[in-house]
C-alpha cells in the first residue's frame, strides 16, 4: 500500500487543529457484512477479529470488550473517548471493540463493517497516523483475507466507504468563524469540495464548545495519499480562516471578545448549576483566549483545557468524582463544583494590555 | 371628593411591592380634548396648566418642561424617571410636563388628556399617595373647571379612563413567579378581575428584570376608595403568591436558585459588555438574593439595587458617566464598568449557610 511521503511542512504547531484521526473500513472475504449477517456469523466474525487483533504489537495489554458486557456508563466512557461510535454504543450481539493501552488505536468490530480500525493523535499529526494504521492494516491483512475488488478497492457495508475504505479526519476548534458567523459558509464550501463538516461526535452530532470535525466524504477514485492531501490542505486552508477571523475580530470588536472571556472566567469559577453544552461552550471561549495569548500556560494550558473538555462529560464527570449514579441534575452540580474549582487556579485573563 | 381611610395593615415592608402610584386624568371644561383640538387651544390649555400647577405648593421649586423643547436626551431621563410617558416622549406642540422637586409628581400637559397628574411613592405607600394626590387635585380644581357628567364623573379623551379617571398602580417585582412560570397563570387571573398586569413602562412594554405593573383597568362604576382597595388586595395577594413562590424553590431548587445568584453577581462583577436588559435581568436575581436574606445589607442594599435599576438605563447611564452621545455599544461598555465597579462592592452572598 502506498505510504504518505513525510511532509514536516504540513505539520503545524496551531492549536487549531485539536485531534487528527484516521479511520479505515475493512470486512472480511466471504462473509456477509454485519447487518445482514446471523448472530452465529457475527460472533465467529468477533472472535477471529479479537484473535488477530490480540496479537498485534499495537493492542498488546489494550482491552477487548464485548458492547453487551458493558454497563451504560462504560459504554459512554468508550463513546465520550471517541473509542466508539454512537452506532456501537447502542450495544448488539456480537460487537465490540478492542481498544490499545494508551487510547489512540482502537478497531471496533460488527459495527457497520466488519472491522473499523482507527487512530488518533493529538494536533495536525496525519501523516504519523497514516503510517501507524497503514502498518495495523498490513499487519491485520496478515491473518484476515479482506473483501477486496479489483475494480472498486475495499468493499464496504455502505457504497461511502467503498474503495480506499478511508476517512481522514482532523478536529478544529473554530470559535472565531462561529463568533463571525462565517461556519455556514465554510461548510458549504468543504461540501461543495467533496469534504464534509461534522459536531465533534461525527455524523448528526452538534457542535458544542465550536468544536468541529473535517473529513473526506469521498473514498472511491482517489488513493489514500491524495485524500490525506486535500484533508491537510483545507484543515490549513480553515485555520488560516480562523486566524483571519480572530485577528479581525480582536481589531474590529476588542471588546465583545474580552466580554466573552471574561464571563467564560466568571462563570466556570461561580455557576452551581452547568449542562455539559454550556460548560463546553465556557471551556471553549477561553481556549480562544489562551490561544490568541490572552491567557498565560501557553500549550500547557491549552492541554489542560483540552483535558477539561472530556472531563465534563457526563460519564468521565462522574468516574473524576467517584459517583457513578448521579441524575442529570447532580451531574450539573457536580460539573459546576469542579469547574469551579479547576477554574480558581486558571491564569489571569490579560485584557488590558493589548 | 371620598377620603381613603388609613389602614396601616395594607401597609407592608416586603420589599415586593417597589413602587406605588395614583394618576389622575382630567380635562378643561368647555374645551375641546387635546387629540381633536388646534395647536393654538393646544397652546392656551398649556400655559393655562402650567400657571396653576406653578401655584400649587407640591410644585414650588419644580421645572416646567415644554417637551419640544427638549433634546432626545432630556425627554429619556424623564421617561426612564417615569415622569412622562412613551406618548409624550415622542413630542409634539403645546405638551409637556411639570415635575415636582423631589420627582414624585408630575402633572403631563396635553398627552391624552389636557392634564395627567400623578404622585410616585416607593413601597406600597398607596393611603399617603391617594391623600397627596387627593389635595393636588383639589387644588387645581379651584382654579379650572374640570370637564365632568353627574352621569359619568370625569370626562376623558379615551373611554377607559371616564368616571373617576383614576389610574392606581404598584410596581412589583416577581422574579420567582416568572422563574416558577407562574407569571402567565397571574396575569389571566389578575384580568378576569378587572386588572391588568403590564411592564414596568406601561401599556405595551416588556417586563424587565422581572419587574410588573399592577393596575386597575376600570374606572367607571367604582370609587377611587373601592379601586384602591382592591389594588391594595390583590397586591397584597400576589406578593403572597411570589412569597410562597420563593420558599417553594428554597426548598425544591435551592441550588437552580444558588446558581442563578452566583452567575448574577460573577457577570456583573466581570461583563466589558452588557445590555440594559441583561443589566435589569443580573440586578433582579441579587435584588431577589437581597430579599431572601441571602445576601447582607438589608432594605439599605436592596435601595441601592433599586437605584441601580433606573442608573444603567440609557440616559441615566450617560449623565452617571457624563457621556452625552454614546452609541449602543459603546454605553453597553459604560454600563459594564459601572456594573463593575458597583458589583465590586456588594455584599457577599451567602448560599452555604442553609
Amino acid at each position: 500500500m502506498a505510504r504518505l511521503k513525510e511532509d514536516s511542512k504540513h505539520k503545524t504547531n496551531s492549536s487549531i487543529v485539536m485531534t487528527s484521526r484516521i479511520r479505515l473500513a475493512r470486512n472480511i472475504a466471504g462473509r456477509r457484512f454485519a447487518n445482514a449477517a446471523t448472530r452465529e456469523a457475527l460472533e465467529e466474525v468477533f472472535d477471529s477479529c479479537a484473535k488477530v487483533l490480540s496479537g498485534l504489537r499495537k493492542f498488546r495489554d489494550g482491552e477487548l470488550y464485548r458492547i453487551n458486557d458493558l454497563s451504560e456508563f462504560d459504554r459512554t466512557m468508550l463513546f465520550e473517548d471517541r473509542s466508539i461510535s454512537k452506532e456501537l454504543l447502542e450495544g448488539g450481539a456480537g460487537r465490540g471493540v478492542y481498544v490499545s493501552k494508551d487510547g489512540s488505536a482502537s478497531a471496533m468490530i460488527n459495527e457497520e463493517d466488519h472491522l473499523r480500525i482507527q487512530v488518533i493523535s493529538k494536533g495536525q499529526n496525519l501523516p504519523a497516523i497514516w503510517r501507524s494504521i497503514n502498518a495495523l492494516d498490513d499487519a491485520v491483512e496478515k491473518s484476515i483475507e479482506y473483501a477486496y475488488s479489483p475494480e472498486y478497492g475495499y468493499l464496504t457495508a455502505c457504497p461511502t466507504n467503498v474503495g480506499t475504505g478511508i476517512r481522514v479526519s482532523l478536529m478544529m476548534h473554530l470559535p472565531a468563524l462561529v463568533f463571525s458567523n462565517q461556519m455556514e459558509k465554510v461548510i458549504r464550501g468543504v461540501n461543495q469540495i467533496g469534504m464534509v463538516v461534522r459536531g465533534a461526535n461525527g455524523e448528526g452530532s452538534e457542535s458544542h464548545g465550536a468544536v468541529f470535525q473535517i473529513s473526506n466524504q469521498q473514498t472511491l477514485g482517489m488513493s489514500e495519499d491524495e485524500i490525506i492531501k486535500r484533508i491537510t490542505k483545507y484543515g490549513k486552508l480553515i485555520s488560516q480562516f480562523e486566524t483571519n477571523a480572530r485577528l479581525k475580530m480582536l481589531e474590529d470588536k476588542p471588546v465583545f471578545l474580552h466580554d466573552k472571556f471574561a464571563r467564560a472566567a466568571a462563570i466556570l469559577k461561580s455557576c452551581k448549576l452547568i449542562d455539559t453544552a454550556e460548560a463546553l461552550t465556557y471551556l471553549s471561549h477561553l481556549r480562544l483566549a489562551a490561544d490568541m495569548g490572552l491567557m498565560d500556560g501557553g500549550a500547557e494550558f491549552i492541554g489542560e483545557l483540552d483535558a477539561l473538555m472530556t472531563t465534563v462529560l457526563p460519564s468521565h464527570l462522574q468516574l473524576e468524582e467517584g459517583v457513578y449514579d448521579a441524575s442529570p441534575e447532580m451531574r450539573d452540580t457536580l460539573r459546576a463544583q469542579l469547574l469551579n474549582e479547576r477554574a480558581a487556579k486558571f491564569p489571569a485573563l490579560k485584557l488590558n494590555r493589548r
